[in-house]
């Protein structure tokens, strides 16, 4: 199954991708905290009322998470690009969810920023609340999965050793369009790219991840309670504009599309601030 | 004035200090997204249902702020002590809102860490949103002050060079235990201090912040909105128990005290987990 939070005539709902209409779930108004793994499998559908995807905004899949945990050097061709050293533990960072762009949504390239830059990756969301999850039980607690481009503006991420002021503009991240829930998708392998107006920039897979996501989910969930909604995520593989020989940072008319197998394509068009 | 969030009889209200009781305010169930500079300040007193503030929970000042953005090395005397540059642009990094801790609550040791560590800091709570917000406006936006334990998990902080896993422990994290209105305090060279089961360890005044509050609030706004309830802890002096010789690390039975003058004394005992 495949679900969008999505918005019409200015109400919020949740519905079940059906082709190309979404058949909204009775009673659920975004997935997020209160949509946990037993709300989808017993929502009640209201097929009377489905739209046309294409008449509706979608929302960031998850529009308002309680957290957002991202990892950084989590594909080996990234750190590789980066001259860091291979990670013994994930290397985490968070976005907020002012972060988060729709999936159809433009990217607005800020004033401040001369080099803003994209990364392909995996999103995971809970759907089941947990902590101190072992690795064994961590699957249990995913909702689903969606696509993120992890937008990041490279001359502030290394204004210092920290990251945050690099990774969470507002409205910068896009997430979706849909959530996929596990079992539609063998992600084991699944491919995950990145082309940037017509050029291929990354290209990977799934199996190559340093820390897969039950070690993900787990190693979080050591020090923190997830709760359903709270997004992960996963790490980008090699490519990143930023690292490429000349450098391919996003510029005004840009088309970039972030793909995930199995789990979907998002595409986002960018613009300068006017 | 000053204003305190507590429970009582399992409900959430925020109550005006007076003395050693609250003046619960009509409507108002907590500090945070909800109280902008507006609401404290026509905010209908209910003194029929006043109460004594030892018969009250007192949540963590702000119970769940939208954002909790800290600083890192904002005090010479710490940055020599960490060995690291003088930063040019403030060291930014998140905690969770579960990262809070009410500040009457035991600090309770997480069994995976042995290295659980103090950091005394002002707090700054955020009145009115804005977004690149200009220096010299910077102060309209602030609601008050309070009292912030910024504690630390050292063995996890340095796992990665991200400090996140270090930082975002669940319940750790005490703040207030009021906030502080501008104006009732003049905090230009206010001494800040940790005292550890009576032992003074920590001693500075705000006058030595490297990045002053307009500075910070300035930073943050020009990439995320800040919204009412925000939270940002502007970093601790040197003194940091990790850094000591020998180290002093909190252990079971300690009590820690951290102070702002004229914002307040937040007092918290340690116990290990059972």
């Amino acid at each position: 199954m495949a679900y969008a939070t999505y918005e019409l005539h200015g109400q919020r709902r949740v519905g079940r991708v059906d082709g190309d209409r979404l058949i909204p779930l009775a009673g659920v108004e975004e997935l997020g905290l209160h949509t946990d793994v037993g709300t989808l499998a017993h929502a009640h559908e209201l097929p009377g009322e489905s739209v046309a995807v294409d008449d509706v905004y979608l929302c960031p899949v998850v529009p308002a998470p309680d957290k957002i945990v991202c990892v950084g050097l989590n594909y080996l061709t990234h750190v590789g690009e980066t001259g860091r050293d291979l990670p013994t533990y994930p290397v985490f960072f968070t976005k907020f969810a002012s972060s988060l762009l729709g999936p159809r949504d433009d990217l607005v390239l800020p004033p401040e920023s001369s080099q803003v830059d994209y990364e392909a990756e995996l999103a995971v969301v809970i759907g089941r609340p947990g902590r101190r999850i072992p690795r064994e039980r961590a699957l249990d607690h995913v909702l689903g999965y969606t696509v993120a481009n992890d937008v990041t503006m490279r001359d502030y991420q290394y204004k210092t050793h920290q990251w945050l002021q690099g990774k969470a503009w507002d409205h910068s991240t896009p997430l979706g369009p849909y959530l996929v829930t596990p079992g539609e998708a063998d992600l084991s392998a699944a491919g995950i790219r990145t082309v940037v107006s017509g050029e291929k920039l990354q290209e990977s897979d799934l199996s190559k991840l340093i820390f897969d996501i039950p070690a993900l989910i787990s190693t979080v969930s050591e020090f923190t309670t997830l709760l359903p909604g709270d997004v992960l995520l996963t790490g980008t593989p090699g490519g990143v504009g930023y690292r490429r020989e000349p450098q391919r940072l996003l510029a005004d008319g840009d088309v970039v599309t972030v793909e995930v197998d199995g789990v979907g394509s998002l595409t986002t068009r960018v613009r300068r601030e006017p």
